[in-house]
């Protein structure tokens, strides 16, 4: 890297120094959702066109990238900024629950979508939000974990086929 | 692997040879579901344990193998040693499709798991199957498609990262 911006233009590289000496004073976290923006509240956050009583809860602002690149997803999301993990000092407190259960309350969530990552933690923290939602009747929901597109079951690991197969849906179509 | 047995013991490379010599007079396709065996009917079909309802649609023998691993299922498998794709001249027929239509039948499924990898070719043969069974009155489903186990959002391609969100699962406990 070094070596190309040693080849490369001598104002891109003034412009791309300046941009990550002010990227902190300049990006922060949404004050409603968590994810980085520009703005006091995010573009997601304050768009119209999304349904505001579904709440995709993810571990890391790049989840929220991902997601948004399917084009699929019409909710709003949670940035939770990690998972849970004690032995990192990492607990519900620093996670903001309880900003996560205020959200839920104010926008009269109809469902809650659990996308942490399909790992011990992110299953674990999954599962501990789960606990503190349910008394509340709202569906729960969490990311279908199996077999990625293109993959091969041959190559696939145990767990995976294993929660692929106990995952399985209906494949009735609706015209036939 | 030429050295290795160079280096090794004469007389596992001479069992090693008549074995593979042997392989295919020994090793037949089971005459009810197609996986490989060496008894005209194999193991999984002759168990007096195996829910006979359930019939699992795999595409390779090795399916079968990466399944059993689990411990998980409990039904039979059905083997169709390929995937429909024209272009290499393989179609229903040769699939024998006619002969899964008949055990669906003789064993009275209740339920039948389109496991076909979730690749082009294997979607399209569980898509095909599901048509040709679209008239009777048994449960359809195909196994999920999602993040793998262990697996980061952040390096999941979309078409996974889609499949995983519209896949999504109830997740309540009964306990709770």
């Amino acid at each position: 890297m070094a070596y190309s911006l040693l080849k490369g233009d001598a104002e891109y590289n003034r412009q791309l120094g300046s941009s990550i000496s002010e990227l902190k004073e300049r990006i922060r976290k949404c004050s409603e959702c968590g994810n980085f923006t520009e703005e006091d509240i995010c573009e997601i956050c304050t768009s119209p066109e999304r349904d505001r009583t579904v709440l995709c809860v993810v571990e890391e602002s790049q989840d929220v990238m991902m997601i948004e690149s399917t084009g699929d997803f019409k909710g709003l999301f949670h940035v939770l900024h990690g998972v849970l993990s004690p032995l990192d000092g990492v607990g519900p407190t620093e996670l903001g629950f309880d900003r996560l259960l205020r959200r839920v309350e104010e926008l009269g969530v109809r469902e809650i979508i659990l996308a942490t990552n399909p790992t011990l933690e992110g299953d674990s923290t999954a599962l501990y939000i789960r606990h503190l939602l349910k008394d509340r009747s709202i569906r729960i929901s969490r990311i279908a974990t199996g077999l990625p597109v293109g993959g091969d079951m041959e190559y696939a690991d145990k767990l995976s086929i294993s929660r692929a197969m106990r995952g399985r849906m209906d494949f009735r179509s609706e015209e036939e």
